[in-house]
């Protein structure tokens, strides 16, 4: 669908940007709920994008990660065996994992990625009806089998879109899903629950089939990580699935791992999951258990949560924007001067190369939405001059 | 399952060999059908494996893949990018796939590995009942889904294991199955069936609802490759699998494709899939629309052939072994002096380094019998020089 552009005023896009705007629109339809690859932006004549703030990942955890790539297979010896010969099995990867998590490996699946995980979870564990929070992360209301009834719990603006428990728990009971899905830190706002607030949520959800945590942003919460994934032990329907792509910055490797019974494990394992992830993504589990890397990843995380908080506080600056509070690593941001969020998004892009998510398409957001996610403070910076000369004279 | 050994004479394991032996058996016991890795071998004292006979994949093209590798990624920028961002999305590199062969985009399942294909076909597509002919690769008789019965058809060791169509048809005509699977060449025997002969045979199972067919060993059948995956435009039921680990020597990376009918294709997208294959499985996906890649690789492909047909040829001439007939890269050898599989691969691997697939948990395959790949003319002749001195009269 090529959408229409009503301006509000002062906002009129160049002849320019109208184009871009148009053949945006066509690419993004094209590209179903995901945002187009900067890669697939290249088709757009008088777009380059330099600045992706789309992309969700860890940039000092990059890194660190390349600085040990490079070192590791400095000798073709290392090189080839992790390009010609097979990986290990889900089981021996789900070992390596063990002790970084602190949970058995019997209750470890090792994904190609978090979204196989939610692909794997949804399509054997979900029963019948699941609820959802929305606005959330598209592939939970996408992937569900065939059948299954789908319904959606809607987080109020007036909240922040944080999640209400009592008024989750209220539509649970008024639903009788049999499984839920939480996001926390949610994906695309940000918006986070204390751990002992979802204890006392599943103290109330034990007579679900399944309670899904996708906790894919936990390493940006703070100084320390407070993982739920010990609670499966104490609440057997808990799956908690978990992304490696943002916090480490690997989003190519492929690489996540989900957390839940051991019995799960194994009805998942019996139906394949066999070889599914890469040579270089078992490299990187194995530096999951070296002290330097982990030192110097601590370093990396620890930046990214305050340069989190530092753009927080100069983006909250910005007239004419809110900006809704993140314990991840982007930033919900609604455009309260009148413009919309197509026409920034291309006014970013064609002026300054800055890529960012706009929101249009994300179910249950009302309102002219963007998504920002925190770079280096370099970038950042860059992103905030930017956007301060649009704000609020010229947006 | 520790295993007894009766040992015929004039074998006898030696202390060490038979502790090998025990551990070597437990380890396998523990790694289901698939052979236990050379890094899991690690574990077993006094086994070191230099000479990796187990693995299938062409060693030539590993090391074409290895220097485009190492000449594209010299730089960070490219290696960051492919790290960092998320991968294209299925549709985007079944495009990349179009031309190489030669199916229309709409037809292309890419997967991270065909391992995740012929789960994805055996999850959605068979209906009730799956006719497998023995001995195959082991997925094709674990990841059927529950309820999904099991039927298979016994490849005769009085046809050197080829699949005999008239055979093939009664039992399909007696068992009614809506679903039959191919292996072509089969593994582990490396039987080929000609093009012409899967033709007609196509032509008389139009009835079922899904007919599979798993090429991944079609480049080494000769010096031109005649694959059959434009049949699928004729025969709608048909499901081409390919590997690309095999042929490419690139099994680190996770990397095959299947193609099918568009509807298919939408069917298995519409439940997930979409960032299935890592950014270097879409670096290599990019090298295949390079000449001098192809170039080098067409070399590299053609020297494993010869290679297969030389090393068929010395092996024939070891008295007490019979080698039958392949065009894979790999040849199903059996023991007829009376020794054991086992016994011959533990003997291997102490004395030699030598690491070849003891059959014995092949279902389908009575006798004695070992896999033995083909790897470069080196390591060939070393594997020959270790077999010559044990045969026929030290086994």
């Amino acid at each position: 669908m090529l959408q229409c552009y009503i301006l509000p005023m002062p906002i009129r896009l160049t002849p320019l940007e109208k184009r871009v705007a148009r053949e945006f629109a066509a690419l993004k339809e094209r590209s179903g709920s995901h945002s187009p690859s900067p890669a697939m932006l290249k088709g757009i004549k008088g777009v380059s994008v330099t600045h992706d703030f789309c992309y969700l990942g860890n940039p000092y955890a990059t890194e660190v990660f390349l600085k040990y790539f490079r070192r590791d297979f400095k000798d073709d010896g290392e090189l080839r065996s992790i390009v010609a010969y097979y990986p290990s099995q889900n089981r021996a990867l789900a070992k390596k994992l063990e002790r970084v998590i602190a949970v058995p490996s019997e209750q470890i699946f090792v994904g190609n990625g978090a979204t196989e995980i939610i692909q794997a979870v949804l399509s054997h564990f979900v029963q019948q009806k699941v609820l959802v929070p929305i606005p959330t992360f598209s592939p939970y209301l996408e992937f569900a089998k065939e059948g299954v009834q789908l319904v959606r719990h809607q987080l109020q603006k007036a909240d922040e879109f944080r999640l209400n428990t009592d008024a989750f728990l209220a539509q649970v009971r008024k639903e009788r899903p049999d499984t839920v899905v939480i996001i926390n830190p949610n994906n695309p706002d940000g918006g986070y629950i204390n751990p002992s607030v979802l204890r006392r949520l599943f103290g109330k959800l034990k007579h679900l089939a399944t309670v899904i945590v996708d906790e894919s942003f936990i390493h940006f919460t703070g100084k320390r990580i407070h993982s739920i994934a010990h609670f499966v032990s104490t609440y057997p329907n808990l799956v908690v699935i978990k992304s490696l792509s943002k916090d480490f910055g690997i989003a190519g490797l492929r690489l996540g791992y989900g957390v839940m019974s051991k019995e799960r494990v194994s009805t998942l394992l019996a139906r394949g999951y066999l070889w599914n992830v890469s040579g270089f993504g078992e490299y990187f589990l194995n530096l999951l258990s070296r002290k330097d890397f982990l030192k110097e990843y601590k370093r990396a995380r620890e930046r990214a949560v305050g340069e989190r908080d530092r753009f927080f506080r100069l983006l909250s600056r910005v007239q004419g924007l809110k900006v809704y509070p993140s314990l991840a690593n982007s930033f919900l941001i609604e455009i309260q001067s009148g413009g919309s969020a197509a026409d920034l998004t291309v006014r970013l892009l064609v002026r300054h190369g800055i890529y960012v998510r706009e929101c249009s398409d994300k179910v249950g957001l009302k309102g002219e939405f963007i998504r920002v996610a925190c770079r280096t403070t370099e970038e950042n910076s860059f992103f905030l001059a930017a956007i301060q000369r649009l704000f609020p004279q010229q947006f």
